[in-house]
Parts: structure tokens; sequence; C-alpha cells
């Protein structure tokens, strides 16, 4: 069957379109898929299995919505984060039951931890079968062998990892307001939901009228009058400030407020410090007016952290407080002097406001703010960052050089988390977007990432590419994605640190111990034509070659020949910071 | 430090080897490995992580015991998972905090199902974090950004799917309290346990001496004067009946009743006709007397199945009740004339035991039973099976061929679950050990578990060689643990059957879905030596080169080019009999 329109879904050319091809009725299949595709959404990731197969034949009758197989269901959570990350659009994931949506759990955790929204659909046991006393493959077995097995069991580890669950049962209108129920939440938290769908009510009849009012995507702002009070509040100190800043953190790009951003910065232009944070890097360009660096408080450059801490006043746009995006507990913002604000609160300097978030506030606030009014703060003297690569072997200052050299607006770059990661904070993205996964970071989220990555930038029809940077305990984890970007035909750039193990875990203890090593002598460079890509990669054991690479066409890998305790500054800086400590 | 002697550790030897090197107190963290040393486990399996590194220093104060690093969570799992059914030993893994434990739930969730026993030690966040409201990686975001977290959220999600879960403490007395009684909950359910490590507290000193007493793995004989009153029974309806028939089943291996149940078949020689399950399979040998086949109901053969259903009693021990074992539904054994025993329960003729199990009753009837007293079952003439190959391409009977021509008493076949899986009932293991995950059914199962089966067999110095049987989109899923395979020098025989995707799926729904096909044009041979192993694998594609084969030295990779649509007979049955239901 041919597609529903996506956009001006209330228009009658929708109309007609609906009504020429679809009879009054279609499934329940049917009505999630077109639910998925008229939010823009054209690509649903996930692994086969016995009990969503009658699910999966449905995406067949929506013409423009692609399945992406992927090679495990881990590595399939990885890849929507990837792919949410990169667009702004809800993921879609499919899973079975059991087997499936538990191999991606840690996935979902993730996604849940860092706010990136996910409709993971897992297809399940028959309704039958959920209130009979019959034992089957894929369900858990219970406490003992010999009472009734609960069908349940998944169902409710989900609720700790989702903002929302939908069970679909039998009642044909019930069925859609579940799945409408659970898109909505899924938009206004920006995390991931679970709609489990029996394997006997994959042909449901639903009425197809059910589609005429789409669902939104985008936040209505709420309460505004109390809004407007607290905006207020907000405006009375920044036009009482000497010395204000900006801090552009995480959920300013999650709840989609760059452009209000971008108007803010204009009327700031030249008055304000412009800082970021490790996980807000890239929402905002360094060639802005004003920008001074990232804050990393004490874990990083402290000249430039001092800025930022002898403001009288900081507007934390989007605030994520967890450690990682906040120097590793070394922050020193005094409550009293700042006003954040981010999906779910807004707090000025002190006083916390849980009715209200971000999204209904920021763009009064913006709105409202005249420029004129708002003192110019102190000029500092900030020493330019220098990186040296030394006269030694190649390393990853070398690596930063190169990103910093050749990333583009269009680019997306994705680091896993490890040692690199903590060099970060330095480098210069150029309007780069950034993908990582640092809060919940669990190594090895990077090639699937890549695979997401590539489908969105696919779907979104952009230019540049997708560069990727991962060490070799990490790539080994979810290496097996590296076939999916062959078989997709996608062509990011996958840097490879061969170090030798996990030399992240070794600065932090037991450097030659036999668990900081992994499987050894790889040949990565014949990983890609392997799993059946036409390129071998590339091998690059020094600085000249890595700085004269010319990125191939199409999946290019790039093995690095770095020295096993090769770490950026940051982290040496962060080690012996705790080990002094304990 | 040198290891306490596992055997005899109540001997004077054991204490002057104690004595001589051992101050009063321990760390906690070496108390744990002792323990797991003192009960005849050599190897850890696990991933290393932040919160448990400092933990896994200790591992090398006990010398003979090993690290085996996994390249990921859910394929250690699934090695603790082969080296369990390998050796009968409880496994051990270690995971970190959140990313880790939750990564490996999966395959966690598959051991509880299956009751293969585990000891899972997750290096936790420290305990002052614990209490604490700050925000760190791996920590799961809450609902909302700004309450506390929880810390012990995973903990929780552990319970459903583990038999037992200790949280340590700063209480040295109460740690080794909790560690002792996690570990005896493991052997009494024979399913995986949880211990939760905080990283502050790895080196709290703990008493030497409470490792004088060991913790034994066998299971004590409860409830006697109960047990021998149901022995009664059950001898007066074994020796009324006039057609008995003993069918063996899973947990006959699991609850080590195999020594047992040689006795029972030796005095019941010649009178009984013996069969076993799916999932009891390799547990009695094909060659022993009155063996009649594999009941699998329904599903295959009729004439077989006829024999067991027309038994005027069926002594069905070690049962395990579930679809994947009885013939997907379509047993016919009445329950008036069956007597069945378990983990966790005895039933007699429909009068169900739960304070009485196997271990319990099984050993008492054996020593009881008068076999001379026992009526000689009847005789029926079942055709022997015959496996056709055909005259068309390589196909998966060619390999059950080759496998009961070449498999001895002293290897172990794995077979992932698959199209292959559905064929085992009729193949002849002449005494070798079978190992699959045939009820939790998690694709990729195979290669991780030849890791801990490997494992295993080196650990017993026993002979034999594993050999595993898995499809391509199986493999693809945890495809990595190849590279351990290599790291740790292990010899197994991996057959890849290269059929092109997903062909049980296929056979079931979509069978030219692109949800079906997996990324394809893998070079499946140059794996080995990819991932640094010194021989390239062998391509077969012909019934002549496979009957030829000689197994190499070392890890022999073994791919067969199969058709996309060859599946067992007993498959095509079930698929032809689900869609006529349906």
């Amino acid at each position: 069957m041919a597609p529903v329109a996506q956009t001006d879904s209330s228009s009658s050319e929708y109309y007609q379109l609906v009504n020429s091809i679809k009879p009054d009725y279609i499934t329940i299949s049917e009505y999630i898929f077109l639910r998925i595709y008229q939010l823009g959404i054209r690509s649903v990731f996930g692994v086969p299995g016995d009990f969503n197969l009658n699910f999966l034949e449905h995406l067949y009758d929506v013409e423009g919505l692609d399945w992406v197989g992927c090679c495990n269901e881990l590595n399939s959570a990885y890849a929507c984060d990837g792919y949410t990350k990169t667009c702004d659009k809800m993921s879609v994931m499919v899973t079975t039951y059991g087997v499936g949506e538990l191999s991606a759990l840690a996935g979902v955790a993730g996604m849940y931890s860092e706010y990136s929204p996910m409709l993971h659909i897992v297809g399940t046991s028959a309704l039958s079968m959920k209130n009979s006393n019959k034992r089957m493959h894929h369900l858990l077995s219970g406490s003992n062998t010999y009472g009734s097995p609960d069908h349940f069991v998944y169902e409710e580890t989900a609720t700790k990892y989702s903002c929302v669950q939908g069970s679909i049962r039998d009642d044909a209108m019930e069925a859609c307001d579940t799945v409408d129920h659970v898109i909505r939440e899924i938009h206004r938290h920006l995390r991931p939901g679970y709609l489990f769908l029996p394997c006997d009510l994959t042909e449901m009849r639903v009425p197809v009228s059910r589609l005429d009012e789409p669902l939104g995507s985008e936040y209505e702002p709420q309460n505004f009058v109390k809004a407007g009070t607290v905006v207020d509040t907000i405006l009375q100190r920044v036009y009482a400030s000497q010395n204000m800043a900006v801090l552009v953190d995480y959920f300013t790009g999650r709840c989609k407020m760059t452009g209000a951003l971008g108007v803010l910065l204009d009327k700031l232009a030249g008055k304000t410090n412009v800082f970021d944070t490790f996980m807000g890097k890239g929402i905002v360009s360094e060639d802005v007016s004003g920008y001074v660096g990232t804050y990393q408080a004490g874990m990083d450059n402290e000249q430039l952290a001092g800025v930022l801490e002898d403001a009288d006043l900081v507007l934390h746009l989007g605030a994520f407080d967890v450690e990682m995006n906040s120097g590793l507990f070394t922050s020193k913002l005094a409550t009293e002097r700042v006003i954040s604000m981010n999906i779910d609160s807004v707090v000025v300097c002190g006083e916390i406001y849980t009715d209200l978030n971000m999204r209904d506030v920021f763009e009064q606030l913006v709105a409202r703010l005249e420029g004129e009014r708002v003192a110019a703060s102190k000029k500092y003297a900030v020493e330019p960052y220098l990186r040296s690569s030394g006269a030694n072997a190649l390393n990853l200052v070398d690596l930063s050089n190169k990103l910093e050299s050749t990333l583009t607006a269009d680019d997306v770059l994705i680091v896993d988390t490890g040692s690199f990661m903590f060099g970060m904070g330095t480098l210069k993205l150029h309007g780069a977007r950034f993908v990582n996964q640092c809060l919940w970071a669990a190594i090895g989220f990077a090639i699937p990432a890549t695979l997401g990555a590539c489908i969105a930038k696919r779907e979104m029809g952009s230019n540049g590419r997708v560069i990727t940077v991962e060490g070799d305990g990490a790539a080994e984890m979810t290496l097996q994605e590296l076939a999916s970007l062959v078989r997709y035909g996608l062509d990011p750039v996958v840097y490879i640190l061969n170090n030798d193990g996990y030399t992240i875990e070794r600065v932090i203890k037991g450097p030659y111990r036999s668990y900081n090593d992994i499987a050894t002598n790889w040949n990565w460079t014949q990983m890609v034509t392997c799993f059946g890509g036409e390129k071998p990669g590339t091998r690059i054991s020094n600085r000249q070659d890595l700085a004269q690479l010319q990125y191939q066409r199409g999946l290019h890998l790039v093995e690095l020949i770095v020295p096993k305790f090769d770490v950026p500054q940051s982290l040496s800086n962060m080690v012996i910071r705790s080990k002094s400590k304990s």
C-alpha cells in the first residue's frame, strides 16, 4: 500500500490519499507503522523473531518505511540512539519477546538516562497464552517448575527503564488509544517508551479514520502565566547582573531550543562570555561572539573554568547535572548565582520550579529580553589551548589535530567512551554535531551508533559524513555492526584506536593486568572486506601519514597504532586527583 | 599468594597451608575468590569496568584461578552457561554496575530459565555514594533530573532473574554471611545468584578462619521419612505396571542423578523401553538396553511416540515440561500414568509433592527397587530412522550424518537454536554431551558457549573436542567471541551454516522478506585469521568434501554452504501444523 502523507495531514490531499487507497479498517500493525510514518520517521531498526514476524509483515504495507536489520538487539538500541541524536527524531526499534527485548535493555537504559526518545515495540506471546499456564520458549521460568508462568515479567522490568508502557489488548479502540498515548508520552518526556504487541493481535482491525488526527511531535508550552512570572524574575536577575555568562548544555539540543538560543546569542553578541559543557558541545559554534570554551571545572583548563566561576550570574541553558558533564564533581558554580533550566524544571538561584521546564520559559525569555539592558561582562585573557603531540609516536593529539582540521558543519562526530573522549573538551567542532553516550558510558556504543547516524543522515538527505572514533576494546564489543554499514552501503569514516586493550581502565587500575587485555593481533584493516565490503581499511602508524590521509568514498576504516598508555591530559589529571583522594 | 587447597579442607594440611601463608585477615574480595576456588572452580568469566577493577585485582591473589575476558557481557553470560552445562560446576561472572550487568541480563535470564547455576558478581558504585544524591556515569537517570537517583535499581531488577541476591555492606561478618548464603542458595536452586560488591568495600578485612568450613556444592537429601513414603507409593505403581517405560529428561543431568540412573537402567536391563527427551538427550546412551529414541510427541516420528504413549506407566525422570521439550504442546502422556520428578517436585500420577524433589527420592527409589519384580514391557517394532539427504545439494542431513559418524563419548556437541536444532531428535550422540539452550532459545548462544565449554574441558583435563553447529544469522549476533577462542588457544570445530539469513524464521513467515536477510557475502573462512588465528577456515559446498573432512588441530571453522530453505523434516512438520491451526 502507498504511504499516508506525512506533512499537512489535515489537508484535503491527505483525505484524498487515504480514501483512495484505504478501506475503512486497517490492521493495528499497519496503524502503528502509519503513526510512525506520520511523524516523519522513515527507518525502523531491530531484529526479527518468532513473536514479531506477523507485525513486521505489515511494515511492507507502508511504502517509504524501511527496515534496518541489526546484527543483535543491543546494537540495535545503540543504532537507535545514534539515529535520534543525529536527527532529533524519535527512533523506532522492534524486538521479540524476552530474549530480544532483554538483550536490548542496557541500550534502552542508556537512552532513558540520556533522554533519547525511542519507541520500542516488542512482539510478545499471544494474548491467548498470556493467561494460560503453558510454558514456552523465550518465557522466563518462574520461581518453580510447576506454577503458572508470568507472561508479564518483562513488561514489569521495562517500567524502570522507560517513561511509558502500553500493552495492547483485544479492544480495537483501546489499542489505538494505547499506541497514541505511548507515542505522545515519548515526545513529552523525550525518553524510550514500550509498546507490547501480542503476536495473535497483529491483524486486529482498527478504523483508519483514527489517523486523521496526527500526533504532533512538538511540545506545546504549558502554564503560560506562571512561566511569564518566572521570566520576569529571571529578567530582573539578568538586568541586575554585572558579569553574566551563558553556559550551553545538553537539553538545549534535546528540547529543540537551538533556534531560540541563536536569537539569544545574537541579542547578547559581544556582551557575554559563552561556554558550553561536555554534553552540550556542538550546540553552539566555537565561532560565536564571546565563546570562551568548554567548562570542565577542575578537570582540565582551570584558567578557563575560573572565568565562568567568576561570573555573578550564570544562565545555564539545558542543564544536565551529572558527574561526567560537570567536571567529575569539581564544579564550583554556586547555586545562588545560577539560573538553570532543562527538560523538567527551572531553577532560579536556588528556587526550583518543577511544574515548568525549559520549553515553557525559554522562548518567552528570549523574546522578551532587551539586549541593551544587559551589562557587558568582563573580558578575561584566557591563553589559547595549545595541543602538543610531542616528538614521539603517533598519539591521540594527532587525531585531535586531524579532526579539528577536517571537520565541517555537515559532519557528525561520534566518539565512544574511552581515553579519547576525555580530550574532547578542547576540540573545536566547527559546527559538526557531536554524538556520544558519555553519561551512560557503555563502551561499544560507537559502531552501532554510526549505523544509526548514517541512516539518519541519509533520511535527512544531508551532506557531510559521519566520523567515528573508538578504542579497540570498545569496538570489539559490538564489532559485527560494521557488517551493517557494508550491507546498507553507508559511508562513515571509522577510526579504530589500536592501543592493545582497555587503556582507560589501565590508567585507573591494573596497567599490566590480564583483565585489561583483549584478544590481540586482529587484522583490523581486513575486517571490512571480511564483512563483504569492497575496500580494506587503512593502517596508520605515524603522524605524517595521518595528516595526509584522504578519506575514501564509502565505508573507510582507519586503524591508528597508538601507544598503550597514551591518554589525554584531562584523563591523567582525573586519575591523579582521584588517587590522591583515596 | 598461593591457593588454599580445594579438597579435604578440614585436614591438617589445609590448616598448615593457610596458616603458613595467611595473616588472620584477608580482604572480602580474596574471600570471595577463595570460596570460588574451594568449590573446584578455576575460571572466572567477565568484562572489566571501573566498578569492578578493585575487586578483580584480588583474583591474582589466588593462584590457579584464571581470568577469562570476554568481548562483551552477553557473550560472557553465554560462555558461563556453556561452561556450566559442560562440567556441571557453578560458573562465575564478573561485570560492572549498570552497563555491564544489564548487558548480561538476557543471558542470565536464560540460565535462570534453564536452571544453570552461576554466581554473578557485580562491582557497584561505592557504598558512600549509594545513599547520596550525586549523579554519576552508569547510574540510571531517574524519573526526573532533580530528585535523588536510585543506586539500587539494578539490584531490584535482578530479583526477577535470579534465585538469590546479596548486597555487601560494611560489616565484615555480615558480608561473609552474605557471600556464603548466595553461594549456598545457588547450589540449592541450581540457578544464577547475584553478589553486589560496592567498589569502596573491596579491601574490607574479614577473618580468614571463616574459610575453615567449606561450602559444599552437593545437595543433602531432605525429608527422608516422607521421601520413603513416596518411594513406597512409586514402587507399588512400578510393580503393578505391566508395560512401564522410562523417560530420561533434563533435570536428571542438572541434579547430578546420572549415577543413580545408571544403576536403575542396569536393574531394568532388557525389561523396559527407554526414551529420552530433547533437552535430556545425551544423558543416556543410545546403546543402553531398551533404548527406543527421543520422544518428540507429534512433532516427528509418530510410531516412536506411540510406544511411549502406549505405556501404562511412564517414569519421567528429571521432567522439564516446556513446549520445546515436549513436542510443542503435542505430548499425549496422560497425567494419571506418569510418575515424574525434578528439581523442585515429585508428581505421582497426578498427586504433586512440592516439599520433595528428585534429589530426595530418586537414589532411595533406585536403591530399593527390585528389578525382578518389574514386569517386562511390551516390545514394539519401530522402524529404524532412515535419514536421507536426497540427490541434491549439500544439506543439513549430510551434517547429521557427519556428526553421527564422528562424535565420540569425550566430545561436547553444541547446537544453537535454529533449523538444525529441530533435526537433533534423531541424531545419535554416542555418549557425547549435548549442550544447547533450547528453552530460552536465544540465537547467538553457541559461539560464546563454545568458549565456556572449551574452558570447562580444559579445566577438567578431559579429552575429546567441542563441536559446534550454528546458523549464520545466529553466529552474527555474537561473532566476536571467535576471537576469544583464538586468544585462549582453544580447539573447537565450529560449523557455520551459510544459508543466507534467518532460515528458521523464513519458514515461519516472510521467506523472501528483508527482515529475514542478514548482511551477506561474509568471508567466513577468513574470519579466524582476521581475529589473529593462524589457520583460515574450510568452505564446504558438496557432500563428498564434508564426508571426507578431517578436523584440523586448533580452532577449525567450517563453513557449510547449504540451501536457503533447507530445514529438517520435524521443523517443516511443526510449521505445517501451526499454519493449519491458525
